[in-house]
């Protein structure tokens, strides 16, 4: 099994954890995503699209422990504003970290090695049935708690080709050019 | 007890079993539709709104065993395309009726005495897990198995108040004109 197929397993455990229930073809559609950076355990996410359509979207995030989704923002495109997003913690803990106040006491940190792409640090955590709204082109990363978390996102229409990392090293989708 | 609060404590149990976590401030604020038709175990709808900005919405629709909500349709608004939405059913069986060739051997049926108000039936089965997504301007009615059900609806912005029932005498909002 490698790594890809361990993330994956590992996924559908915290989904049954948090009683989602999922297709056969929703499994197999998966996305696991590492973002280029090849160190699926510490930065990564998966994800189920249920639906996105010209005018809404949404999905199912699932974190391994400790996981991180690097600091990133959706920006305008053309005429259309970026993508706004709520997530809404369904199980486990997340800290998700935007733009605003530095908080201090904060448990979630920048995976080591790559503090340099980490610029927000206002601290939101949310445990489970607590949500969150991200306006547009906010900056914004987050990472799972000990036990991991399952995050419904509800959403504008998604584009991730659109989205812009703080960490330049990112390839957001595996078919973008380098 | 009244039988709103019996219905609102229902509808908790029924969150409960599909385990979703919802807040105390979202307890208190659950909406207990009876349509105005006063029968609300037969005809009716309980939602807890999580997120409805200018540009997406996302609901928990909660359904007793055989309730229904009746035959409705989100119209355009201005320049505005009406409401489209999707349904996903996470906990109990949906029945959705759309436009569309008549379903013959179709398990809902109209609440009785109200069958002159329904006029779709076109019948998707939603289990738990399946989803189905209902384009703007589009006649639909929907109806829970002997279980109840518990529905996620992702959709663009939601105006409850444009909603154009198949029964005129039905008030959406409790603060609707007569």
């Amino acid at each position: 099994m490698d790594s890809r197929d361990v993330v994956k397993k590992r996924s559908l455990e915290l989904l049954a954890k948090a009683g989602i229930v999922i297709t056969e073809t929703e499994k197999q559609q998966l996305e696991v995503a590492d973002f280029g950076l090849g160190q699926i355990m510490i930065t990564g996410l998966q994800i189920i699209t249920y639906i996105n359509t010209d005018r809404y979207c949404a999905k199912e995030l699932m974190l391994l422990p400790g996981q991180t989704c690097p600091e990133h923002r959706h920006p305008q495109r053309g005429t259309v504003d970026g993508k706004q997003e709520t997530f809404r913690c369904r199980w486990g803990t997340v800290y998700l970290n935007v733009e605003g106040p530095k908080t201090e006491a904060r448990v979630s940190q920048p995976p080591i090695g790559d503090e340099a792409y980490y610029t927000v640090f206002h601290e939101i955590v949310l445990h489970t049935g607590d949500q969150y709204t991200i306006d547009s082109n906010t900056l914004h990363w987050f990472q799972a708690g000990p036990e991991g978390a399952v995050v419904s996102e509800f959403s504008s229409t998604s584009d991730d080709a659109s989205d812009v990392f703080t960490d330049a090293r990112i390839q957001r989708l595996p078919s973008d050019p380098q």
